[in-house]
């Protein structure tokens, strides 16, 4: 069951869009997509909530896959993200994005009626079996407003081959210590919420899905490098300095915070797509500040 | 403000789906509008929750739109339901549905990222600027990620031309309580919320919008009569006669129970669309045997 | 099952203190006990949560328990408030109301440390064992930290020969129906929720406990008056009415809001308790209008 | 503000009662209080939740405030708990733990009305102007009813001289990390919630108030010396090991499970107060066992 594929810090691409016409713009994503790797990214995961999936129609949902994955030419590992309304289609992304050359597919059920536990089973079995590549249970319900629960995760892991991982966005970290215990610490779980990064790792998180690495790339690797040696009181500084700037891209919506923090940083990346709007000016200053004090 | 079109039991159909392909079934969907025109329904409303609306692609929803429109045929007046993750493809909807003919737009702005007052209120505003005909403001928080606040509810009816009534879902009567005070009473609110069908009268409700009709219409009007007439006593007594089958459509999510519901009433309607399943045997007997009951 | 004692306007005194030593006021209790039967109450309920039960040392709630049903001396009967961490001390609180000629209590279990199902029902078992009047099951989440499930009521009203009646102040009008459905109807529910007057008493309920008759005792009658003549659209008017004053007296705390409103209405009757504090001087204006719109 | 009197494994010892009458027990106390001091812990808080304060009558609490800190004897520090209703019964019992001798006080307020931050923080202030010696606040929403937000946490340790120490027991993380935060490191706080023990120390708690030490002492201890020394490895390898002891100490009610833990250790401490009842035999059984695996 063990996954050694992924670890450390998986980062989040936005999706930028064009300024002109507002369509998707893959030259942006692409130079996007290689800084993430120069700045140490151990992962790339495109089409997250990050990445505004939730927002792109099918064909710039194929285009973006594709490109991601061709862009990153395996230089580190690249996961997927899956989530549609409909089981069909999400079937057709994960072969699209199987066959476009991904290493992994995290999926998220999300709802517009509520799934009970025998729909979310079958939603991913049917997805399991339409794919060789690796699936990763995504837990979102702030988002997704799904909320699957550490028991119905490790029968998935158990019964159906290909799930292996787990990311878990609750921001409970008592969530993290049942699937710990229901599986004698043998799923390996990722850690999806921010300000949540030192305590994951401290429960034995393998890595850190995260939009953080498009703005302060080095305080994440720092963390995780603290939580890997067994460092606490490295790990607890470095993270307490960038709490705040975790906190505020979580509050914010990360699409907003970070391509507004990209473009702070002098990386022009659009803004989102409404209903998002981008950025307010206070929280434009707000954030200045913040990542000056950190980037110096 | 006042908006005299819309009142009494607004009927959601389902959408039926072919057995053979999963394809929208339009025969079945127009022959399943007359029986609820026919069945004394004051209004019909395609695409909503009800009618897995979040689950069709573009063309199917455009399909269903004009179809039912059509099929109506102004007997009674339509609104469409509208609600889309971007506001670009919600106003392509509500455009298509006013060309269609539709009476009214019901939109349900819905999340992935949660939208803040300012997205709401800048998503309603471009949808009422690229139509013409009149906008109900509906809240559902469970569905769609988002609540909307009483008081920017009144705001956008006060500031927004083409907002004229309020559907509310939340199922907290204070709810309705604070549209009555914010307004003087003036702003129309329908009941989305089933097992609140007694409550939401008792309190002034101009509507009911619901898809109980599909399976009991004779008791959703019996309801509304005795409201109307001012009779409590005997609003009560039709109100918890048909609680149970309420109750029991909203918790099995109502796609599911309503399509399983017309065929124990011998109207074959498919099934709904996965993730979603169909009801288990055991929820059809349970089902079976509270219609037997109010239905004889 | 049926109980017939108590129905329509169960009004709650606040306890008065004195001025000069913090003490209890015995005798402003009486006339305000008084004034409440001549306004027209149905019934009287000393040491409920607007009486402050929680704040008072046993000496002190001996007093004000005898002291308030001599006071009524059989003019309406009395329901006497017992609330307490311990059950050895709410069976003393029972055994006294009995003794001091009580016609029945209404029990709230509180918690520090949240308590079974199974230590619920010994809670009111123990009690009912130790007298032989009427015990009203009394369900208050936010005050007590306990939530009772209507299934549990309903087994200890079968099961528990002198619970007979059911105070609902969780403010969830379901939970009403929940107690129609599971007792058909045979189980008398009283409303705690000062804002679902118009609807709980749509629902069935057979009256009323509340504090507002301290200050707009003609409105509460009113609402009751045409509820039971089943005349809905009356009902609806005179609730609307009085709304503001129920939502203002519930949001401020009972103690603190209805002691204000006494003052302000010519009645001096202290303020509460430390840590409860008086009403501040916007809170005493925004009442004092109110209840001038309400009673001239 | 810094404050090195109170740190590492603060221990909670429950109130023994005598079988025969169900009085206080101040011998069995004795005994017990000694036995934690000898299992290494760092400080003895007795009048605490696990003491089942909340249930005594003042004279009780005096003798085992009294006996408390007498049987320490200034061989660890003493913290005494003061949760009352009234702000004169806290003002008493916290002049009278004063007198006593104790080092420190832990304040909760408890509310039956919702206490607004005006009257939490005159609570405090009031007590504070009465005593010596240093308090810490104590945030515990589940039990008391009330959640202190860290804002006004931090106001209160800025403006009144005595508080000095914050207690966190809402489980959530984020609430240290806001405290770190508001106060620049420089408020210590303390985790009172068991299953966050490992992320607490993580985030920088200065000490764990826990009654586990009346069961798993050692293990406690191991996970407070980790964690010193910034050891990550150990600290969640200890901690992983005693997680299910934790977990359920607390969801069983911590009067509880700990005297039924001190029986099986074979330390016969007797059982809590009605309504509280005895662990049933699952829970012993389950219980015995997880002991078993970590005392040997």
């Amino acid at each position: 069951m063990s996954n050694t594929l992924f670890k450390g810090i998986i980062s989040y691409p936005i999706t930028p869009f064009r300024a002109e016409d507002g369509g998707v713009d893959l030259e942006t994503l692409g130079r996007l997509i290689d800084r993430l790797i120069q700045d140490g990214s151990h992962a790339i995961a495109p089409l997250g909530s990050t990445g505004e999936s939730a927002y792109l129609n099918d064909n710039e949902w194929d285009e973006v896959a594709e490109a991601s994955v061709a862009q990153v030419a395996n230089r580190v590992p690249v996961v997927v993200g899956i989530s549609d309304l409909t089981t069909m289609n999400a079937v057709r992304r994960a072969k699209f994005a199987e066959k476009a050359g991904a290493d992994a597919v995290m999926v998220l059920p999300i709802s517009y009626w509520k799934l009970s536990e025998r729909e979310i089973f079958q939603h991913y079995q049917t997805i399991c079996e339409a794919i060789s590549i690796p699936v990763m249970v995504y837990n979102n319900p702030v988002t997704s407003g799904i909320d699957i629960a550490p028991e119905l995760i490790v029968r998935m892991v158990k019964e159906l081959d290909n799930v292996t991982m787990v990311k878990e966005s609750s921001g409970d970290i008592q969530r993290m210590h049942k699937l710990y215990h229901l599986s004698d610490g043998e799923i390996p779980f990722y850690n999806g919420s921010n300000p949540l990064a030192l305590e994951a790792f401290a429960a034995g998180a393998t890595g850190w899905c995260t939009a953080a690495p498009n703005l302060i790339p080095e305080w994440t690797l720092r963390l995780y490098e603290a939580s890997v040696a067994g460092d606490l009181i490295q790990a607890r500084e470095v993270f307490y300095k960038q709490l705040p700037v975790l906190q505020f891209i979580l509050k914010g919506g990360l699409p907003t915070t970070i391509k507004a923090g990209l473009q702070i940083c002098g990386f022009e990346a659009g803004i989102p797509r409404h209903p998002l709007l981008p950025l307010d000016s206070a929280g434009q200053n707000e954030l200045a500040e913040m990542l000056k004090q950190l980037n110096g």
